[in-house]
């Protein structure tokens, strides 16, 4: 990898067999069917979720090739995951089935900021195996969230993750969802989040990420850090206001493209997959992230993490790219 | 107590505040509204759950007053199950509000027999306090099933239970309702939960118990072995063919007063409910099984684990008792 990710060129990518290989959480989102600001509502829909799955989804539909390593309960809720993969063309040879339940985040619609309730099972279980390792080398883009560092076993599994992707050259993004609901208890994951930074390229926290882990700054304060973290290209979302990214040496701002905003969730995700989507097919760093924006604010427009996207070139022209 | 439960006899109980009171799982049952065996049905409805919460709330019905000691978190799904415990006029001053996920388990509504999925989180988290110490004292008739014993640290708070509950003086009921996949990983729970027959009064274990914890057998013999480990009452419930009672003297056969069986959820715990509501209003031991099994038939009628029953007296008319 160069020591810095020019704007104005495309990051090169190895020539290799997958595209992305998502690593970590694959979980059911068993949300509210109806808005609930008072722990009223009843029923739930059980939903595919899990943000690096997510991403899987959406970059298949973008046009190029995911593979998704995450670890499920041998029960239905795991079943329906797979299927639910299977269903859209994606590989399911690296979900290992073990021996816990199916992880679940249990979430309530609200117009307020719903506090969602985890449960956290078969996800963590994730181990270090010669079939992800293959996946590994075999992938351009290597991407994981807060999720599997958070607790050990799967801790160690990125950790190997890691170290096969330096060894053998790819592209690391990591999203520092940092939230201590999700952290094992009685260690201070902040710490732990902190060290990642310098182990992986492109990080993509939100404003209220780099709070969790830095504390209330001015967002040009969040970049500096990052990038002192060790990260070498910093996305740092800023919700309406758009974004600031910073590759260490210049700093650009982009607008958010979103015209109507019907459902925040999975917007971020859905960067991830434009931006990946465009790494892949070789656009400038500055276009792609240009097409991750666009791709975050085609999902705005819709409800639910997982939307029907279009093909990546199809939502570049529609937002005159 | 006394050494034997003659089934002639009532079984005598202190002038204590409380009748019943239940120490362990009080968490949400998560049910697909459909029923379903292929894992298709995406939406889910959110009951009231919990073997003893289910029984604390049914002798309310029958006309006795229970107390609940459970530990639930601090989440929309904690309060939910808190408020259904007070809209039927429970104290919930010994609910623990815990930091880690109100418990769950999810329920497939299905023609064969349904593999739940559980999601342990608040309920093994329930502390001994002096709150519940107190209560334990003034409590005529404790009971647990094998969910807080199936791990730390609520396991020893149900061995500071029993040690309360000798020292003062009141009856123990035991539900072994084992099975493998509550119980911590990595040990062999059956050997604890036989440990546990000699510190209790009365058990009640299915013919499926017995099975799981003993191995396939005839139901005398496990009447035999069950007394063997130190229970003092057993009542082998078979299902359809009724049930074996043995105090170690004699062995008296039940026949099932099930009518219509619309659904089976819950039965066991109608049982405890009649039973325990029965010997509270001081009804001869071979009466209150009586009754127990007559509040299992009424159950036995209606869809769910909490049906809406009558008063224990309308029941006793009804099946001519």
């Amino acid at each position: 990898m160069a020591n810095v990710f020019e704007f104005e060129a495309s990051i090169p990518l190895s020539d290799k067999k997958h595209d992305v290989l998502t690593v970590g959480e694959l979980l059911i989102d068993m949300m509210t069917t109806e808005y609930d600001d008072s722990d009223t509502c009843d029923t739930y829909q059980k939903l595919f979720g899990g943000s690096p799955s997510n991403i899987a989804l959406n970059v298949k539909k973008l046009g190029i090739t995911p593979l998704v390593a995450s670890a499920v309960g041998d029960d239905g809720l795991g079943r329906f995951l797979v299927d639910q993969l299977q269903q859209a063309g994606i590989a399911t040879d690296l979900i290992q089935c073990v021996d816990d339940s199916t992880s679940m985040v249990v979430v309530t619609k609200s117009v307020a900021t719903p506090i969602p309730i985890f449960y956290r099972g078969a996800d963590y279980q994730l181990a270090y195996t010669s079939g992800l390792e293959e996946a590994i080398i075999n992938s351009k883009i290597v991407h994981f969230s807060c999720w599997p560092i958070s607790r050990v076993p799967s801790r160690d599994t990125i950790e190997s993750v890691i170290d096969t992707v330096r060894k053998h050259g790819g592209l690391i993004g990591f999203d520092p969802n940092y939230h201590p609901m999700i952290w094992q208890k009685g260690e201070n994951g902040i710490d732990y989040v902190k060290s990642i930074f310098g182990k992986v390229d492109i990080v993509k926290p939100s404003e209220d990420d780099a709070e969790r882990l830095l504390g209330k700054a001015e967002p040009e304060r969040y970049l500096d850090y990052f990038l002192e973290l060790g990260a070498k290209l910093v996305i740092l979302t800023l919700g309406k206001d758009g974004a600031l990214v910073s590759n260490g040496k210049e700093t650009l701002a982009f607008n958010s493209l979103a015209t109507q905003v019907v459902d925040t969730t999975g917007a971020g995700d859905a960067f991830w997959s434009g931006f990946y989507a465009a790494l892949v097919k070789g656009y400038l760093l500055k276009e792609a992230l240009s097409l991750g924006f666009a791709v975050s604010a085609y999902k705005l427009k819709y409800t639910g993490a997982i939307v029907d996207l279009p093909h990546l070139e199809f939502i570049k022209e529609k937002y005159g790219l």
